[in-house]
C-alpha cells in the first residue's frame, strides 16, 4: 500500500486494453482459420466426388504452405517499412510485428489463395495450384494489401486519392484478389469437359449439397473473426466497434441469404439452395469492407443487392462469358468484392457523418473505392496472368483429358474420396 | 505522471469489465450461431435423405429472416420498455441496447424457430414454414421472453408470483417455447406417410447418424456461449460465476448422455446412438435454466434424470399422443425444458442457500418455475394453434401425398441433397 | 473521487489479469472440448462404416464418461495435495481448483482417452472399451499427469532430475500417454481380420476421406486452445506468450502436413491425403511439449520432421511390429509425442537462452526429457497392460469373428450408420 492508503499496483488503460486486444484477434484468428474447413467442404460439396480428395489436398496446400510462406516471405512484404512510395514493403525475412497479429494475417492469407481452388476444380494440375498458392500468398496478396493495410499509397491523399480508400476487412484485398485470380485461372485453365455444349453451359451437379450447407455455416462462422477482428483492437470504443462489425456482418449475411433465396424462387418458381448458399456467401463479402462504414439499415441494404448481383453475376460468368467456374468464386468473391467496397461510396457512413453518394458525403469517396477496386483488379489480374503464362509454357496448366474423366482423386493423388464403396472397382 | 510519482491513467473497474462482458457476449453469441449448423446436421441426419436440402433451407431461413425479423422488430418486443403491465414491451422499430446484446439476443431467437422445424420435417410446406417462422422469431418468442428477462411479470413478486422465476439461459424462454411449438405444428400437419401402421408407430430411419452425432458435438458446443454467455457479464464475480455455468453444463450434458445411454442399454440390451444423442440435448436443456442455480453434484442429477425422461417421452409421444415428431424435438425441447425448469425449485441454490423443497429453501420457488412452465406452455401452444390454424385454412399446412413421396428436396427446391448419385436417374 | 482529484476506484493488475486469464481458459477448453468432434470424424472417417456408430458411441462414452470421473476423482489425484513424494496426490473427491480450470483440464482427461478408441476400432467390445476410458480417465492419466503440472517428481531437480522436465501442453503427458496405450491396446486386441495376409498388412481403406478431411481441421483448430490455454493465463507478458504459442502451433501443423504430403509425394510418385492428414496431426503432437520453449523456425523444423516421422512410424508398426492401428494412433500420439518432448532437448529455448544440445544448452535438458518420455511410457504401457490383461481374462477384449464381421454397428448397437441404405437390406 502507499502512503496514500491505496494500492500502488495500478494499471493504465492502455496496457488492459492492449491485452483484450491481442485475446480478440487471437479468437478472431481462430474462427478465420476454421474458415479453411468451410471452403472445403463448400468446393467438394459442389463439385464432382471423383475431385474431392483433390480439393482437400489444395485445401492443406493452402493453409500449409500459405502459412510458412506468409510468415517467411509475406508478412514482411505487406507489413514491412515502405521501400517504393506506398507500393512496396519490406522488413526482412521472418518479419513480424507480434505474434498475435502475424498468426490473424496469415489465416487472412490463406483465405485469399483458397478462393481459386474452387473456381479450378477438377481439371488443374495440382503441382500447377501448389506453385500459384504459393506466388498469390507470398507475393500477389501482401505486396497488394500494403497498398491499403500498412498506410500505403491508397490509404492516404497525398497521392491521386480524392479520399483514403476504405477497405476494412478486405472486399478488395482479400475477396476480390481472390476473385479476380480466380477468373483468370478459370479462363486460361479452360472449362471442364462437358461443361460447354454448343457453346450452352450444362449444370455440373456438385456431389454432396450437405457439405455445401455445413461449409457454408462455418465459413458464416469464421466471418464473424474475419470482420470483426479487422477492428485489430478491443476495448473502450474498439469494443462497441467491433461489436457493431459482427452485428452488422450478420444481418448483412442474412439479408443476402434471403434474396438470393427469393430471387430464385421468383425467378425459378422454386427457392434454391445452392443460390441461397452463395447469397449468403455474398453478403458477407459485401458487408466486408464497409462493416466499419455501415449503418444497420445500410448492411442489410448492401446484402440483399449483393445476393441478388451474386446469382446474375453466376449466370453472366457462365453464359456470357462462357468461363466454368465450378462454385461461384468469380461471382462470390470478385463481384460481390468489387460491390461491398463500392457500396462504401453509395451509403457509406463515418460515424455519425454520411460519406456516400446518397447520403450527402459527396463524390470522393465513391471515386477513392473505384480507383482501389481498379487496382486490385488490375494488380490480381495482371500478375495472375503472368504467373499462370509463364506455367501453362512450362509445367502446364491442365490435366490430360483421360486424367480428367477419370478424376483426379486417383489420377493425382492414388486415392478416392469414398473408398468403402469403390476403391475395389477401381483397383480390380 | 502526476504529482505523487504514480501515473494519473488509471482505469476504473467497471470499464474494464464492461469491456470484458462484451467481449464474452460477443464470443458467446458467435458460438450460439453455430448451432444453427448443428440442428442441421442433426435434423437432416435424422431423417430421410430426400428432404434434407428442404432441411437446410428451413435453417437458412430461421438465420436469415429469423437475423433481420428480430433486429427490426422481436428485440423491440423483447427488450423495450414496459408497455402493458410487464406483459408487453415496445421500444421502437430496430431497437437496440448495444450491438454484442442485440446479437447474442439475435442467435438466440433464431434458435427458438429451429426447433420447429425437425419435428414437422418430410411433409410441411415450406411457405407455411417460412411463415410460422417469422411468426415465431419475431413475435411469440420475444413477447413471452420480456416476461422474464426484461424484467416483467414473471421476473418479480409485485403480482401474483410467490418467488421471482428462474430461467437463466432459456429451458422454458427458449427450448419449452420451441418444444411446444413444435407440438402444436407436428399435431396440426399430422404424420409422414407410413409413420403409423393400425395406429402403432414404425421407426422412421434417418439417413445419415454421422451428421446427427457431429450436429450433437457441434449443439453441446455452442451451448458453452448459450448457458455461459447468458451470464451477459465477465470480470470479478460474473467470471467466476460463468465458467461454473460452463462447467455445470459439461457435467449436465454428459450425464443426459450417459443415463440414455445406460437405460436404452438396460431397455433394449444394446447401447443405442440416437438415444445418447438425445440424452445428450436433453441433458444440456435440462440445465439451460438452472445453470446459475445449481451445485455440481445437482447438475448431474438434472442431467442424468432429463436423460432417462427424454427416451420415455420420445416413447410417449409416439405412442401414447400419436404425434410424429421426427427428431424428437418435443421431449428434448418441450419436455426437458420444462424438467430443466422445474428442478431449481426441487433442489435449486442460490449461492450457498438451498431454495428447492429438497434441500430446505421451501416451495415457493417450485410454485414459481411451475407457474411459468405453465405460463410458456399455454403461450406457445396458443398461439402457435391460432397461426397454424389460419394458415391451414388459407396457405395450407402439408404437401400434396405424391410430393410427400417424392421428398420435397425434388418438389419443394427442384435439387436433391446428392446429386451425382440419384439426380440423372430423376431427370430422366 | 478522492481528495487528490483521482478516481478512488482504481484497479490492480492481478485482479483484471485474473478475470482474462479465466477468459482465455474458458475459451481454450471450449475449443479443446471440440476437439471430440475431430477424433469422431478422424476415426469413423479412416475406418469401415460398419463401425461408425460404435466409433460415435465411444466419443460419447469419453466426454461423458470422462467429465463424470475426472470430476468426481480424476482432478482430485491429479492436481489434489502431494501425498506420495511428488508421484501421488489427492484433495477429496469433487476436489476443485475453480471451474474454469476443472473444465480445461477435463476436456484435456477426454482427450487422452479418445486417442485409444481409434487404434482399436473394429473389433473391440464396447462394455471393454467402456471400462478402459473410465481407468484411463480416472486414473492412469491424472496420476501421471501431476507427476509434471502439479509439481510432482518431474517438475523439480530434488530427486533424480538433471532438470525440470517440460511438457508445456502434452505431448507427453496427454499424446504419448494416450499413444502407448493404444499400443497396448492393439497389440493385445489383435488385428482386425484381414490385415495381415501371410504376415504382410493389408491395406483397409476408410469409407470417408471427407470426414477425416473435415475432422483434421478440427483438431487443428481446437489444438490452438490445447496449446494456447495452456498458458493457463492471458495478460501482460502472458498474453504475448500464449499469442506466440498459438503462432508456433500453426506452424509446426503446416510444416508437419507439408513434409507428409512432400514425403509421399517423392516416396509413391503422388501426394496422399490421408498421410498429409497424419502429417498435420504429426505436426501439432510435435509442438505441444514446447510450444512455450521454441523459436519459429524451431517449431518449423520440429513439424517437418515430425511429419515425416510419422510416415515412417506408421509403416514401422504395420510392417515390422505387426500390430493393426486402424487410424495411426500409435504414431501420431504415441511416437510424435515423443519426438515433440525430446526436441526440446535438441534446439529448445527458454526465452533468449539455448536449452538444447544443439543451441549451446547442454544435455541436461535432454536428459531431462528423456526421462519423462520414458517414465510416460513405462507407466502407459505398464497400466494399460494390467487393466487390459484383467479385463481380458474376464470380459473379454474382442467380440466374435461373425459380430466383426457383421460390423460392431448393428451387432453392438442395433443401428447402422447409413440407415436409410442398408437398413432394410439387414432387417430383411
Amino acid at each position: 500500500m502507499s502512503i496514500l492508503n491505496i494500492p500502488l499496483i495500478i494499471q493504465d488503460t492502455a496496457a488492459t486494453e492492449g491485452d483484450m486486444g491481442m485475446l480478440w484477434m487471437l479468437i478472431s484468428g481462430i474462427l478465420v482459420f476454421f474458415m479453411q474447413a468451410g471452403f472445403f467442404l463448400v468446393e467438394s460439396g459442389m463439385t464432382d466426388s471423383k475431385n474431392a480428395v483433390n480439393i482437400a489436398m489444395k485445401n492443406f496446400l493452402d493453409i500449409a504452405v500459405g502459412s510458412l510462406a506468409f510468415w517467411f516471405i509475406g508478412y514482411s512484404l505487406m507489413y514491412g517499412g515502405d521501400t517504393g512510395g506506398g507500393f512496396f514493403h519490406w522488413g526482412g525475412f521472418t518479419f513480424s510485428q507480434g505474434a498475435a497479429d502475424l498468426f490473424f494475417q496469415t489465416v487472412f492469407a490463406a483465405t485469399a489463395a483458397t478462393i481459386v481452388s474452387g473456381a479450378i476444380a477438377g481439371r488443374t494440375k495440382y503441382t500447377t495450384y501448389a506453385i500459384f498458392s504459393i506466388l498469390l500468398t507470398a507475393f500477389i496478396y501482401p505486396i497488394a494489401g500494403g497498398w491499403e493495410w500498412n498506410g500505403g499509397w491508397l490509404n492516404n491523399t497525398d497521392g491521386i486519392m480524392p479520399a483514403e480508400f476504405i477497405d476494412f476487412a478486405g472486399s478488395s484485398i482479400v475477396h476480390s484478389v481472390g476473385g479476380w485470380a480466380a477468373l483468370v485461372a478459370a479462363w486460361m485453365v479452360g472449362p471442364r469437359i462437358g461443361k460447354f455444349l454448343n457453346g450452352k453451359p450444362i449444370e455440373m451437379h456438385g456431389h454432396n449439397q450437405m457439405y455445401a450447407t455445413l461449409g457454408v455455416f462455418i465459413l458464416w462462422l469464421g466471418w464473424f473473426g474475419f470482420n470483426g477482428g479487422s477492428q485489430l483492437a478491443w476495448g473502450g470504443d474498439d469494443a462497441t466497434a467491433a461489436s457493431q462489425v459482427v452485428l452488422v456482418t450478420n444481418l448483412a449475411a442474412a439479408a443476402g441469404a434471403l434474396s438470393a433465396l427469393l430471387f430464385t424462387w421468383i425467378k425459378n418458381g422454386k427457392p434454391n439452395l445452392s443460390m441461397t448458399l452463395n447469397g449468403a456467401l455474398a453478403g458477407l463479402v459485401s458487408i466486408t469492407a464497409g462493416c466499419g462504414n455501415m449503418t444497420e439499415g445500410g448492411a442489410v441494404l448492401a446484402g440483399l443487392l449483393g445476393g441478388i448481383l451474386v446469382v446474375l453475376s453466376i449466370g453472366f460468368v457462365e453464359k456470357t462469358l462462357k468461363i466454368d467456374d465450378a462454385v461461384g468464386a468469380i461471382s462470390v468473391h470478385g463481384v460481390a468484392g468489387a460491390w461491398g467496397t463500392l457500396v462504401i461510396g453509395l451509403w457509406g457512413v463515418d460515424g455519425d457523418a454520411g460519406i456516400g453518394i446518397f447520403n450527402g458525403g459527396g463524390a470522393a469517396q465513391l471515386g477513392a473505392q473505384a480507383i482501389g477496386v481498379l487496382a486490385y483488379a488490375v494488380w490480381a489480374i495482371g500478375l495472375s496472368f503472368i504467373f499462370l503464362f509463364i506455367m501453362k509454357k512450362t509445367v502446364g496448366l491442365r490435366v490430360t483429358e483421360a486424367e480428367e474423366i477419370a478424376g483426379l482423386d486417383w489420377t493425382e493423388h492414388g486415392s478416392i474420396a469414398y473408398p468403402g464403396k469403390r476403391q475395389r472397382e477401381i483397383e480390380e
